[in-house]
């Protein structure tokens, strides 16, 4: 299948480009009979709009969402979910110098070489304004994952790490109170100063992002391919700017020289004493919090010149001029919870198909 | 889809427990005409044998390929290649202690909570013996790619950590002269040092591996969101054992303060003057080498005694006696290879169903 | 997946329902750099829509395609292409009566059941109006055909037999000269007597659809599944009323004493001497004219009154009002050829992307 | 996908050539603890066996069944279920003289004409013989239908026309007492002359098979494209030799004036009138017995000489020796359950993924 698809049964396809009429999507696969309507997705795509923060790009967009069919009287049908998001504020004319010129750091050179032939005004179909779809596709599986498993089960991301400067503490509840989706209130003085002074320079940052899923049981997931961890690193790599992904422990097991997670009782019920597997072992989910943390990388275009080529292989110097995020993560939180979603939707679905009705738990 | 399926028009499905009649699978896909035989397969299996090593487990098995179909007068018919290497040299019995205990660190809570029902012996399906499947569908992918893209195509992994002992030097013609996969050959007496005193210690250690992918052009990957990043993140954390995966600078890039790699011109062709991206941008191969690292977790079955429950719920101390392998990524090398390369060889004819033949290469 | 795409790597997904805000779909997987525009598509719609006839249904739509995506300055970007078609002049009023009522031979109840929620404005998704996106994407798929295998290739359907009266001569040359898309000139007055007859009565007619595909090599096809007779068997029967579907001759060989077409030399090409095969062997294209035939039912809804059961399980009469084709099949005629050039093109890709580049054409 | 897959969520992927080692497939998706044993599927396999019956093939076969994986204690583990059945009896030299001469109405031509690259032998992979797998996936299918939906649930079928020579009673008793899955035991003999006068003359003769599915419940289907009706096409027009599909009334509908069937309350229930739709309506089940029929083409090697080529184009004359079924039908009753319970199967959990657990059964 083409590659604008994500999921098996809970399935988002996406379509835009940045400066087209819009960005919207289709999701397929949606169990009927849930209600569902336009203002409960726009909560999400608000929190990813530009303009909600000092140190975001400023493209001012309303991105507010249509739904063009598969809901009626405020239920969901079972059939598709069309929708979509005007592009408005755009100026393509901004883009006219970059038609002809590959920028460094980003998808311009690999899609003409692939295609051919691309849509050059702001990305085209490599922006992240793509994203857009991929919130409202997560908005909607939060619905479903609700109905499943109850209230109870989150999905929340947030960045724990900017630049060199790392949380020293983990408190959920701080997480919405400020702007960084950061949990550790002692630290976002230190970011802002920090991305400020990065701005200034005409740089940017990278950051590091956490996201925990919980409230989940035992048996998600379908070894041997698609397994749990497995469908969550493609969909966070496939978030633009996003360059790894790690699942529990990640990188750091590397240097511990033991791997598992004890097992006791609590209560009667099976219970872990540590979680350093993230919540999956052998690409199933084990009832535990689902852990995942992503590096993105720094935004590409700053202010500093570079060098590149043409489109007609003559050397060149590129300045960016105009604003942009010193640091992407910060928009970048409900896409993670999004992907996130959507992953945990598609497994919840696919298993109750093959096992039936989550019987276990 | 099922889990067992990896691909879309490069497609392998793989079968078999630890403990069956045969571990197999079928590649179905395979362009027609191309020379395939038992041996060329036969080759890339024997890298990934236990008991190449002092080190790694014992079990003896021949690991036998056996053809089965699509394969006619040394030549590919373009119908499904079948195939299957028989599981000998194992002893059942050995498992019967653990038909009512759950293993920590190992899926057989999560499948038990998936299934109801598991094939206990050796982690059934969970088994790492699965993995010759996927060997074999990345040796036929290899002989795809070379088809396609000319000889000099490579994809070759190496271990460039063990525990704390990171390589200092990267020497890849290195890499076939020791038995760790090692592209630093001053550091490899300290692996063995290393992993002898850990297993002597009833621990294991965790790795850190590198594979590069060269010779290949730009243009691979199908955004949005089977981007060649996420379809190689999901295939290298779908391997047991791994938990993380990165591109390119992966991690590093959280600390960094710009992100791009500029271009120039080399010989009146398009350059890059860095790989900083491992070789991808937007999700599409940029035709540089492509660069992908992952953390292997130490082996978790240890003679280290461990608390654990019974399939019956009640709390047990759980020792594991017998050999095992102190470090797996040993043994995950040819592994890693095939996983990519079966990310590769199914982009490279999803690019050119839909493009027409790499005209732009 | 859900069951609203088609095909596998040339892919069609669709949404809408008849009396919601629009009727629309993505076409992903499209080769780049092909001139496409609305007028193009607009051409294939007016041929479908109503009101083109005094025979069929009356609902005044405009039925103008909007393009949002995937096409820039004139040509395809190889990203996904989506559309809409507003649905207007609608009164969904209308189906008041019809909210707690099972329509027979609709599917009403069946929708009902499956999903427990439906629109039942017009038969919601299950509406012909759905089609518009068919054929929307047989249009762009026409455009890949004509860039793959030249302007010759033809994809045509013609109306051969309307209730018990049949064509007697097939000049294909005649279908675009009369309302009816029949090849038969003599024929039409008795069609058009007949119809205007059934329709007084407050009956309706079924008919008899033919349809070629000329102009495509030998090689189409992936069996021993997605044979292309299969595929063309199921977007055949996905079409609203179509009842049956036959190859080649179809239900006649029953009769027949022998099944094949002898083979011979025809300036030293291969050729066959007759075609009974309808241009497909073992599910593969033989590079004869490609034949089907699909048998389309009567009407549903028409003025007769009939008995009935209500959503809360009491039996009623209903009796439709309103303007209702006596014969779907007339405006069929672009949708038949639509889901052939789906099947075509989605398969000309699939056999590019294992195969290469038609090499034996 | 490639071709040799059919189902979504209950998968059956195959494999082998007819004078290859053996022929096989792997069925993913299969729910676990359900009791499945060699015997309940060979049982189907002896059904289709050649030299049950003097009007069939004489290759004897054993068409033993080994199960490779996926079932443990007698139960489904929920992994991917691998089979095989060797082939035996093959004499591959018989076959030497069709290496390079086009055999008219097979594929080897198509075969070519694709791959370029063929196993002549017996057809290779377009021989029947490789339906071997869909009746061993079939059986498969049959033991989750009657897990998900009770006892009752029966897929039958029988030919009910040979040659000219129609039935006159449909009496499903008589089904299994007699050679010819005959519904009428007054007209075998006939067909028992009919046939041996034929097969005495050097012909073959077309057959007509009707299929039953009863006991399922409302509600099975995936519109718009993957209706009920339309995958049920798609699966019997993928069975070698059939050449025409029709649901309900099918072709007689063209003739007839209205297509309903009314509706009323049978005990309090939605009961029907009649079925002209065949149990189907807008590609949902709706509850009625699903009734498809398909046209079988007359053998095409039989011992009359015929026109055709050779691979390097020069004409012939072609005359087949040894032992053929002079009517395929016979033999081709169990497949074309197998396939109806392989759509069954994989719409019942898809529903179930979907929309939960029949809740509304």
């Amino acid at each position: 299948m083409p590659g604008n698809t994500f999921g098996q049964i809970f399935r988002l396809t996406t379509w835009g480009e940045s400066h087209g009429i819009a960005i919207g999507g289709i999701v397929d696969g949606v169990p009927p009979g849930l209600p569902l309507t336009a203002e409960c997705i726009q909560a999400d795509l608000n929190r990813r709009k530009p303009g909600n923060h000092a140190l975001t790009s400023l493209r001012l967009e309303k991105d507010e969402i249509e739904i063009l069919s598969g809901v009626f009287e405020g239920k969901t049908l079972g059939t598709p979910i069309a929708f979509m998001v005007q592009n408005e504020g755009h100026h393509s004319n901004d883009y006219d110098g970059l038609k002809s010129v590959y920028r460094p750091g980003h998808g311009d050179y690999a899609y003409q070489q692939k295609y051919g032939h691309r849509d050059h005004r702001g990305g085209g179909r490599a922006s992240a304004r793509e994203t857009i779809a991929r919130v409202v596709g997560g908005a909607i599986g939060k619905v479903v994952l609700r109905s499943l498993f109850g209230e109870a089960v989150k999905v929340k991301a947030a960045i724990i790490q900017i630049g060199p400067h790392k949380i020293t503490k983990m408190d959920w509840k701080e997480v919405n109170q400020n702007a960084f989706s950061c949990p550790d209130k002692d630290i976002t003085q230190k970011w802002e100063q920090y991305l400020t002074h990065i701005k200034d320079q005409g740089k940017s940052a990278g950051a590091f992002i956490e996201v925990h899923a919980t409230g989940f049981p035992a048996g998600l997931g379908e070894p041997v391919f698609d397994k749990l961890s497995a469908d969550l690193a493609k969909g966070l790599m496939s978030i633009n700017a996003v360059k790894a992904v790690e699942i529990g422990d990640g990188f750091a097991c590397v240097e511990a020289q033991t791997s598992y997670d004890e097992m006791a009782l609590e209560n009667g019920s099976p219970d872990f004493k540590s979680n350093h597997a993230g919540g999956i072992l052998a690409g199933i989910s084990t009832g535990q919090p689902i852990v995942c943390r992503i590096a993105v990388k720094p935004t590409t275009s700053t202010l500093q010149p570079r060098q590149t080529i043409t489109t007609n292989l003559k050397e060149t110097t590129l300045s960016v001029t105009g604003r942009h995020d010193p640091c992407v993560a910060i928009r970048a939180i409900p896409i993670v919870e999004a992907m996130v979603s959507l992953v945990l939707t598609d497994h919840a679905l696919r298993w109750r198909g093959q096992c039936g009705d989550f019987s276990g738990v």
